[in-house]
């Protein structure tokens, strides 16, 4: 049996518009969405509205699920920022640590199987949003990474911010107009890389936060960090999945690896052990970011 | 103040376990989530479970925002799939057509400027869920794309479906064990490709579903195909998301590009022009895929 007012009348039921704002809101995270439009699609008046967004913070929060956010100013409105709590992304990262040990993921040659995790679209939306959480603070207005592997672990990071992805190509992208190439030195400085970024990609003056999935000697993070500087974008932070613990010795200081893979390539078999790099504190009271 | 039971007391108000279940139902749509496990998380019976679940469903489906599946068997749940109505999607539809028809987005060479959308969360998100509602009836287990413009759509493709994806290389991927490759005649056949992909990215008699950018003679398309009957997996469908009208002759026959590109590269400036190529039937009355 239909509920009151559910088939798209004037006035929606309290259910039926807790269902519709919640879905309308995680559509798109990170996006503001106008109390207006809301309005028009709910039918609801504004202080209605108020209400239900209150009601959805609340029961999202208390679940270490994220928290809505009222933004101010004439296009305030409403957006879900899809943070998990603490102890929420710990226990994540401490399942994958888990998962990315198994002995099967050792390939030939000391590497590391996880191709399907990054690949993976419920892995990636987690890490996503873990990385988003994290770099928050710093106003990042796009996301940068390189191709291959680290594009879909970027995309969530953007897409759970609100904000757009550039992706630096290994070679010239010669369809995309004008472009940026840098030389760099890769991984542990053995060889030469080289990466292009189409020259409107990134405007001048963007806070650009950097994602990727590995890093080793950071030459690739740090080729970023470069091509950014000639871009006139400021770099406000780095963050990888798995940064190797050798070398210490890294190509970029400030950056944030979620896991810490310690290899031990002189054993046959190439034994690893990985373990949650990051700490978190415990939130605030209230649990914003 | 705080409703009755939304501290995660053992039982929840209804307005806090619908934005719950919906949080957790779009979290990873097209997963099925097991009845017992919602019932764990919000302290609610599975009758009343059951009501909020239809709930859920019909406040969505009369949106045209998708609907909640009931699964059956040992393993049974619900899952969400989001997949737009077919007015939502032709609207989408025109409306990208529309920005990507813009006179800026003309490169030199008679070239398209579409990165910033292939890119764009928000963008792919729909789009994932557009190809997602075109190719679930084939059943398939998991998407196939090749790096590196359509990765975030068959991303979200592959989300949209709760399903895995694989990624070709164009260059051997060393640190992924072993794998196949593969030479393919690329686009007009002026020059010969190369794809691998890990042996064990696509288990033997997986159903495939193949997603792309662009396509333009369908060379990359057919190599992907004919990787796929390497691999012993059976391909359920390609979408792509422009293809371009010329040349007529493809060079494989059974695809669904969402928009055309008619390019006129003779004439300065490289006129082209974007439509709607997908053309929907209504769905039939109850809305379901």
């Amino acid at each position: 049996m239909p509920e009151p007012g559910e088939l798209g009348g004037a006035k929606t039921s309290r259910p039926i518009r807790l269902v519709r704002l919640v879905n309308r809101l995680m559509a798109d995270p990170g996006v503001s969405i106008r109390l207006q439009e809301l309005g028009a699609a709910t039918g609801a008046a504004k202080s209605t509205l108020s209400e239900d967004v209150a009601t959805i913070d609340r029961a999202l929060e208390a679940e270490g699920r994220g928290y809505v956010e009222r933004t101010l100013g004439p296009a305030g409105g409403v957006r879900y920022l899809p943070f998990p709590a603490p102890d929420k992304t710990e226990a994540a990262l401490d399942e994958l640590a888990t998962e990315l040990s198994r002995p099967e993921r050792r390939l030939q040659g000391g590497f590391l199987y996880l191709t399907d995790i990054v690949f993976s679209p419920q892995w990636v939306s987690r890490l996503g949003e873990i990385f988003a959480s994290l770099f928050a603070a710093g106003q990042p207005d796009m996301v940068l990474t390189v191709e291959t592997k680290g594009i879909p672990l970027a995309l969530m990071t953007a897409r759970a911010l609100g904000i757009p992805l550039a992706v630096a190509r290994r070679e010239a992208g010669m369809t995309e107009g004008p472009a940026l190439g840098l030389n760099y030195l890769s991984g542990t400085a053995r060889r030469m890389g080289t990466m292009t970024l189409a020259r409107r990609a990134v405007p001048e003056g963007s806070r650009v936060l950097i994602i990727d999935d590995f890093l080793k000697g950071g030459g690739t993070a740090r080729g970023l960090v470069d091509m950014m500087a000639e871009f006139n974008a400021e770099v406000t932070g780095i963050g990888v999945l798995i940064a190797t613990k050798d070398p210490e010795e890294k190509l970029v200081d400030d950056f944030v690896a979620l896991l810490e893979l310690a290899a031990d390539n002189d054993s046959a078999g190439a034994a690893f052990q990985l373990t949650r790099q990051l700490k978190l504190a415990p939130r605030r009271s209230g649990g914003r970011a």
